[in-house]
């Protein structure tokens, strides 16, 4: 397995770097805490603190060093190490959420929240026309972001190849009369569900990619659907089937 | 009809003044508009003008009077009344969606998008403890909001009563497992849905007075949905029953 790229981010709050501690899947690199804050006494967290590099500051130390606004009295650094997307599941309802060209962080922190709750499998992002992980993402996920599996791939189209290749279906979700309802969808088994931008959808050559096209049909004037929205309804749709 | 209150908001942007001014339901107060802006130059928003009190201005005069960022060189400013709660349609299908006590105003305006794009037929909120209709939640609804009723109730409860009165099925959501599933709730006919807010839920005396209690099983570890992504996937699950 190659390591494509290693990044750094900071993430706040008690929630977050419990999660991020909890998750054991990353580098941590410095974690400062405030002394005598919130996260300073909080019992749960600080059993969850082992042999990383902890930093106890003051006030001012920290808010020089952190402009975030809501903290907790409670930053960690940590490194991402971006691997080649790898199948790393023999679950027969694997399922993997592709995003392509999304450009709010806002709403990739969102659907990354959606995603774990609904038992996603892992993200597939784009390297190149997309919003990618930032602190942002990882802060507005609310600790959702450690407990997924994150790809970033330079072609898309070799992603989906590579799932069909090990028997997965590929379905893109758009805003069009020509597509099937999205609760026609069997959505059982091994799936990718592709996502397009809020403005112009699906890329062309995704979409042709694709082995079914699904759409929600809007009740309303607007039709605009907001795409986190889109991506909570399709995937407990896929929760509902699973279940029954 | 008694008129509760009257209060004025501001919105920007061509979509969401285009929306204003299609839905016809509010006293529009005074549209800015920037010379030779992206607004000005529109020809679908022109030919939906007709007898307001237009100003045209320069950049300077505009930026002066509105501090908001993205506005395309419009800003209208409309007045609405809020009345009583009035259940105003024979639909058989009708639906009303209840906020109790939501603290933020980007999930109300995602909420208000969802609904109207789901058809929903109006919204519900309390008077007091929760956030209410300002400029940040029409702005991020993104039209939506112009084509939904409205309902400030000082009495969530009342308000249930006077649904249940009138053959309402009362179904409130939240986040245990001794609730029903999701799925396995009727929302054919009338229904009133409840949201609570997203750290307490919904409050002991309107979950109460609810018929049904559903629940959407959470699969991951985070086990905090969004409430407006709870929201999109109860809405869709009702439309799905809607058109089978």
């Amino acid at each position: 397995m190659q390591k494509v790229k290693i990044n750094k981010y900071t993430v706040y709050g008690i929630n977050n770097v419990t999660s991020l501690l909890q998750s054991k899947k990353y580098d941590i690199d410095k974690i400062y805490i405030i002394k005598d804050s919130n996260s300073y006494l909080n019992k749960n967290l600080k059993s969850k603190l082992k042999n990383e590099n902890i930093i106890y500051c003051d006030n001012k130390t920290f808010s020089n060093k952190f402009s975030f606004k809501h903290t907790q009295g409670i930053a960690a650094i940590f490194k991402i190490s971006y691997l080649d997307f790898m199948i790393n599941s023999d679950n027969k309802n694997l399922c993997y959420v592709i995003i392509d060209q999304m450009n709010d962080p806002q709403n990739l922190g969102q659907i990354i929240r959606t995603c774990e709750c609904a038992g996603v499998d892992g993200i597939i992002l784009p390297r190149h026309g997309s919003v990618h992980i930032t602190d942002t993402v990882i802060q507005v996920s609310q600790g959702a972001f450690f407990y997924l599996d994150f790809f970033i791939v330079s072609n898309l189209n070799n992603a989906i190849s590579y799932l069909k290749d090990n028997d997965f279906w590929i379905i893109g979700i758009e805003n069009s009369i020509d597509s099937e309802k999205w609760d026609d969808i069997d959505y059982k088994g091994k799936v990718g569900i592709v996502f397009g931008s809020e403005g112009s959808g699906i890329r062309r050559l995704v979409k042709k990619s694709c082995d079914f096209l699904a759409t929600i049909p809007m009740s309303g004037k607007t039709n605009s659907l907001n795409i986190s929205a889109a991506v909570s309804a399709i995937l407990f749709e896929r929760n509902r089937q699973l279940l029954k």
